[in-house]
């Protein structure tokens, strides 16, 4: 690949370790004032309008193939197009936005400062499925209802998940108002409906499916990597007293579909390629995953390094000047499942995915307090408050508090890259 | 409304009592050989074209607007347009297809054969909820595994739901292929994998939502109905093997996403609105709904008296010509829950809903033998075989198997309607 993996571009402030150096090049569907929405690429603290280079008539071949896919502000057949299409552009991106490129001068007028974009979800989300491949998580959680056997006995073998609601994935900086619902009070024999009293938030990896399946096919392991089209984070905002009480018999449903946040940029597999690493090895003792979930090179190469981040600003930290506190540091090592797993097992039935679908990792904890990847976790289900340099405490969400979901990938003698923010800021419920 | 309850057609098969009589006027969309797809009304055992009535200059006003919004091949505009343009077609429609009609010479040409047309979704289901409020269902299942206390705690309070699949609704005639997943079998410690052993099909009323609502809105008890487009016949397909090693602790997933069967036929809310009736009464000592689900004239007038049967077609009953075997006859009043309180439920906590969302009921089965709305319920999970009139016997079911739902409304003094069939058949695994 024409790549360098410390290789600068003109764009200065690519160069200065933000998240969007010349190696990432992450895809979304952006819009100035009243502009239609249109795909671009983040470089730097600016975005590149791909529309308004196309037009300048500096894509050729698949790359151009590919630019033409984004059309109508939603990058769904651009996905489709799968892994070639989008390497070729990221090829041409590369030499465009390189530090030697000849078309600075064409391209300077088409690059626009990020803080004066609107950024939308990158596509049209068909369906949304969440998983549970974060076993420190499903460990921790566990642990709070049977402190001796916290897995159940499927997890070792099911990439368990459930279907998510897509009408409220929304992007980040979404405000995101307090549901309201039912729940059964502590110590009560009936339930009562009112706003809900803990609001926790999930870190997790987003993951957006590029080329489909026909319904009754499976795609097998050893293909489901070639079926991504890129990653995201999401915050999985949770009702916990909502959930507890209507979880039974058939999982969560209220208690999550109020809103999802993701971080509006697609961080393409191709820059995350780098950061590949070897699924970390299964404790002794655990099971082999079944044949159609087993591939040696996705074993040896299908998990990643990504260092994951979650922030809490309240008001009151904002008015005092204060930094965010900082809630969680986890890595999404402590995913039990690749990627290319969860694809293979979700096809595996012969249910179709399409391009755009998007997978949630589940919440992606490490079994360290500072690696919890929710309040319900790092407060032991309200017994444990946080406390903050404002002087407050935390057991859940608070109105007015915001959180901020950040990721890094990191290696020595490549370029770092991060993913954005996917932020969202609590308000009053109706 | 300008409808008499025995008024007849001019389409003769309309008056010989099957589905669609003048009184239904059910929509759908429909194709022709080569032909693209567009909206027609099911009239007796024929498909009248709206788009080509339009074209002919006989729908004006409220009426034609209605008519434009089924455009493209999808009534999601249409039903997004709710229920003033929804009664206006249907008024225009009793018009023109009733005996008295000044335009059957013009409309001769636009009618054609149903057993000619081929049938397609009705909508693009953004998405598609899954409710569990046939109580009958919900206590049958729940005795297989809690004899004594068959409901759990939260039944009587919260219309249960989950989040469904939505690119794997199919319409009525879609083969369905049997699916292959993990399996715990009885008596082992670890999971095999292969083909579903235990496929089943659940008898559910499917549910169109008309008008939507805003991320953070809820839409009140009171106003819910209007929310309602119409209804359908829903399979919910399930591989009983799958779901039992799955579901724990997030749900049915894979068990249920190869694919969901329904009946193309919109049979709208006015058609249905002479079958209404009230919410049958709570047994003594169940608890009243919280405030948010309860409002009188729902009570009063938010329940439907529909029959409901299921048959069974095995191969060899096709071979000898044998009629089909009825495995279920049960009705919709065994739903705990109006669809507008479904409706409410599902968006308390701010969640959007959109217009060609899809709900179905969840399982209705009644409480008697001979009225279970699935094989797990008929043969008590396997243990107790259906006998077919073939010498066959069925504990699931197997390859080459057809199941047929169908539905009928009957009232003294008003015509009787239907729903169509919503029909599948078994395709070995791949």
């Amino acid at each position: 690949m024409n790549q360098s993996a410390l290789a600068r571009s003109w764009v200065e402030h690519a160069n200065s370790h933000g998240d969007f150096p010349l190696q990432n090049l992450p895809l979304g569907i952006f819009s100035r004032k009243d502009q239609a929405p249109r795909c671009g690429v983040a470089i730097g603290d600016a975005i590149l309008d791909l529309e308004a280079v196309l037009a300048a008539g500096l894509f050729d071949g698949q790359a151009r193939a590919a630019v033409e896919a984004t059309r109508g502000g939603a990058l769904n057949a651009f996905f489709a197009l799968g892994r070639t299409a989008r390497v070729a552009l990221r090829e041409r991106l590369l030499e465009l936005l390189g530090e030697h490129s000849e078309h600075q001068a064409a391209l300077k007028p088409l690059l626009y400062p990020a803080s004066e974009c609107q950024l939308h979800l990158p596509a049209r989300i068909g369906d949304y499925t969440d998983f549970y491949v974060g076993i420190e998580h499903a460990k921790n959680v566990g642990k709070l209802f049977r402190p001796d056997n916290p897995l159940l006995p499927n997890y070792k073998y099911v990439p368990i998940g459930y279907h998510g609601r897509a009408s409220t994935i929304r992007p980040s900086g979404t405000d995101v108002r307090r549901p309201k619902g039912q729940t059964l009070p502590a110590g009560q024999n009936e339930p009562s409906f009112g706003p809900c009293a803990r609001l926790d938030y999930e870190l997790e990896l987003g993951i957006w499916i590029g080329q489909g399946n026909d319904m009754g096919d499976s795609i097998p392991v050893a293909e489901a990597a070639e079926h991504i089209a890129g990653f995201c984070l999401l915050n999985d905002w949770s009702a916990r007293d909502i959930q507890a009480w209507e979880y039974q018999p058939l999982g969560p449903f209220l208690s999550k579909s109020f809103i999802s946040t993701i971080s509006p940029w697609v961080v393409t597999a191709e820059a995350l390629e780098p950061f590949r690493c070897a699924q970390p090895a299964r404790p002794e003792g655990d099971p082999q995953p079944l044949s159609y979930l087993l591939d040696k090179r996705d074993q040896a190469n299908g998990a990643f390094d990504i260092e994951l981040e979650v922030l809490l600003l309240t008001e009151r930290m904002r008015e005092q000047n204060l930094p965010a506190h900082r809630l969680t540091l986890s890595n999404t090592l402590s995913m039990y499942w690749t990627v290319a797993q969860m694809v293979a097992h979700h096809s595996v039935n012969g249910c179709q995915l399409q391009s755009g679908d998007l997978f949630g990792s589940g919440t992606l904890s490490g079994a360290q307090p500072g690696q919890f990847g929710s309040l319900l976790e790092i407060t032991q289900g309200g017994k444990e408050p946080v406390e903050l340099a404002s002087g407050e405490v935390r057991k859940f969400l608070e109105d007015g508090d915001e959180i901020i979901l950040r990721a890094r990938c990191k290696r020595d003698g490549v370029a770092s890259i991060g993913f954005g923010e996917c932020r969202g800021k609590i308000l009053p419920a109706r």
